[in-house]
């Protein structure tokens, strides 16, 4: 018996600007969007070749109020190979959370805030 | 510049229990744990065979109250290789939270709630 962890699910007030973010941030891509034929809602599967597990993103049309995904207690993480290049990029996106320049490591955060731990590999 | 989506990192109440928890219903080791001499708090790194992608548990002593880690808007999802027996074993566990047999899953919760989606590779 074998579970392959495949990914991690969060709601998105802002589908396309959730989208961006995680393209330039992180360097992920679309892999597949699924959802009815009305587009009322839509699952939207990210990815990026570093690593093969996905973010879901899911997305209901009329939404405003903020979703529940979790606050400081929770963060999902990467590891990059060039930290002061993603800093650099991070710093001019603006995303910057907290740095954390003792433990080597700094948080960042998504249209959602969901918060995103980065550190050097 | 590479970015590998490493961990998830949710907190918990009870470290025994969660470890036995990932342990039992998703084949999980303990890779690593960290935290300070005086055993205040400890970072537990867990991860399975199918997957290298971890769970990090970050454990507080002395902490009641509950943790923000993210209410029904957010999962973290695995897909099985014998679905039938995954889903017998959780049955055993009393752990199934909700059964959508319409997509041909189902959602488990950990010891702090957090919801897990469980579907056939």
């Amino acid at each position: 018996m074998q579970a392959r962890f495949i990914h991690r699910c969060t709601h998105v007030l802002d589908r396309e600007a959730t989208i961006a973010f995680y393209e330039k941030a992180l360097g992920f891509h679309v892999v597949r969007q699924s959802g009815p034929a009305d587009g009322s809602w839509t699952n939207t599967f990210m990815e990026n070749d570093a690593s093969p597990f996905q973010l879901e993103l899911t997305w209901n049309r009329g939404r405003t109020e903020p979703y529940e995904n979790g606050g400081r207690d929770t963060h999902i993480a990467f590891a990059v190979d060039d930290f002061e290049a993603y800093h650099k990029l991070h710093q001019e996106m603006g995303c910057i959370e907290k740095e954390n320049p003792a433990m080597g490591l700094y948080f960042i955060t998504d249209p959602d805030g969901q918060r995103i731990e980065i550190l050097p590999e």
